[in-house]
């Protein structure tokens, strides 16, 4: 994958042997009755039946790396809409309605201060997302966080579930070549990416988090690496409720366009018409010399979430979705080229192995 | 509350107002409907409407210090079970069945052998616990966590989400003067007051983890501190399923026996045949001069899990109680004091302020 990547030191094929040595123990797990998932793994959520026609979507994600930005920059109240959006906006995606987020907050010390600031985040991300947050757990751990500096350390992460009905689920499987995929705009980076986008403008380009580029616009580093997530779970409703049918949704996060390649059934994805690259990624490119192939692998560029609609419903959903995010539009078809990615208008081609200039 | 746990490097005081300070805001979430909770804060798990007669009971917990243990061992195969026992014994206290736990690790370093090793521990807590991990996730955040030494540390946590018909719901009210009150052996000191343990066995008494110290009866000091969590949660189905009116339940976790006055409705508990205190405890109370309100306020001190029943069905439940857990007895009753914890074998009294010498 991006070699940008793992110089900025994630090293992506580690981890991923790491976390399959996880689920390989994991898959072997025998409870002793029937499982309840009802959706093959590898999804944006898992749905478990708890009544005939009733299953609980749930998720987990942390915000990661963007954290040390908001602890060097001293702003907590933004973060926790990031890891609100993580979660609710990975459980929508398979058509549930999220219900409630659990939050996990290790410190290396308790700042009241700080913990306010962060449920200031948490609280406008639940709102937005129109979750409730019925119970949490905040870990003193000196030991175990570090700081940056010390003793202003933490992490945050959380869990979601929402409802779905059994025959409601959405998993991508209903689409077909000729149906239109739609994408609704992202701030930013999100909360994906930020080993990356941190070392490319910190120590490539040598800016502080106070400098305002003017390829930012006026915007300080740490302002775009701080815009929180955006939450996409009441658009996503809104199309529901209005009967549209949906025949898969994309929560882009790491790994960027080739999340689409998560959703189940057959069939591949031309995007002939990408949403507008805000401006931060171009600097993260040009800061640390990233090609356009791997900057689509690492980062949403423009587009965090996807909706995957019948060509006879495209104008209806644009209007839905116009309201909620402004700016949204359609970016291509479904294609009969199953599992390859084609965005030819930056000339780029790929599948699961990864992107290449075509 | 203890001066030995502060002196331990655990501000409580501090840690309890910048919890208040995060709930004090989330309180304030207005997502523009009805709450879907069902039970009042403060329980071991929330609960929340999904149906018209069912629950979704949720918790969040983590593991804590004794991941630090684990990392300085070398031991990773264990703390698995604890994070599992420590979730799904919170979502059992309401009477619910734990369904399926998410794990959350986070990495200095994604390392495949010790991933693996701490999934084989998910992996036999699971199966204890009946519960799935149809999720979870791993962040490898190499500036955010702290090795002993680098680059070992890993921070895990879980949330845990079960099923509970809402006219089943166990809170506590249902307790009466003159209900018998069962207690559930501990394997030691489960996953909580590890900074004071810690501190009593490494730093105080000056033992290595490979020590071997008389009190301890054979085993090293790193079997001890790592001696996995008890899960209580078939023993718990058990009695749920032969239909034994359960009247309370509570996980006894960090605040030890004061655990019991988070349940919910009236009286007070006399406590007048404590269960047998393990070795361990004793050699940290002496390690470190611990007094025993101050080892009753922080350590489970023999007794991991208690059950509240009405005194004709005592015998009934002691017999489901003993196929799994071998030892429960009866530790004491309900009283007529509203919210007093009495202790008279070991001289101690107390309340939600603490407890003293009598």
């Amino acid at each position: 994958m991006s070699d940008a990547y793992a110089e900025a030191g994630v090293d992506v094929p580690l981890a991923d042997r790491a976390v399959s040595a996880l689920v390989g123990v994991l898959k072997t797990i025998d409870i002793g009755r029937a499982s309840r998932s009802v959706l093959a793994s590898g999804h944006y959520a898992a749905v478990l039946q708890v009544a005939p026609n009733l299953g609980i979507a749930v998720g987990t994600d942390g915000v990661g790396s963007k954290l040390i930005v908001a602890e060097q920059a001293g702003r907590y109240d933004t973060v926790g809409i990031d890891c609100i959006a993580m979660n609710v906006n990975d459980v929508i995606c398979v058509g549930a309605e999220p219900i409630a987020v659990l939050d996990y907050i290790a410190v290396e010390q308790a700042d009241p201060g700080v913990l306010e600031q962060i449920g200031q985040g948490l609280k406008k991300g639940a709102e937005q997302a129109g979750v409730e947050i019925p119970g949490g757990e905040v870990a003193v751990l000196p030991e175990l966080i570090r700081g940056h500096p010390s003793p202003n350390g933490f992490d945050l992460t959380a869990a979601c579930f929402g409802t779905v009905a059994l025959d409601a689920i959405v998993t991508g499987e209903k689409r077909r070549p000729g149906d239109v995929v739609l994408g609704l705009p992202s701030s930013g980076i999100h909360s994906n990416g930020y080993t990356l986008a941190r070392r490319a403008l910190q120590q490539d380009g040598g800016f502080s988090l106070d400098d305002r580029p003017d390829a930012l616009g006026g915007q300080s580093v740490a302002d775009v690496l701080l815009e929180p997530t955006v939450i996409y779970v009441r658009a996503a409703l809104d199309l529901m409720a209005a009967g549209i049918p949906i025949h898969g949704m994309a929560h882009i996060t790491g790994g960027g366009v080739a999340n689409l390649l998560r959703l189940h059934g057959e069939g591949g994805w031309l995007l002939d018409a990408p949403l507008p690259v805000p401006p931060v990624f171009e600097l993260i490119a040009e800061c640390a010399s990233v090609p356009p192939a791997q900057m689509y692998e690492v980062f949403n560029m423009g587009c965090g979430f996807v909706v995957v609609v019948p060509p006879d419903c495209e104008m209806t959903a644009l209007t839905f979705l116009r309201r909620r995010h402004p700016g949204s539009a359609r970016i291509g078809t479904v294609t009969g080229h199953d599992g390859r990615l084609e965005l030819p208008s930056l000339g780029l081609l790929g599948d699961a192995g990864g992107l290449v200039a075509a």
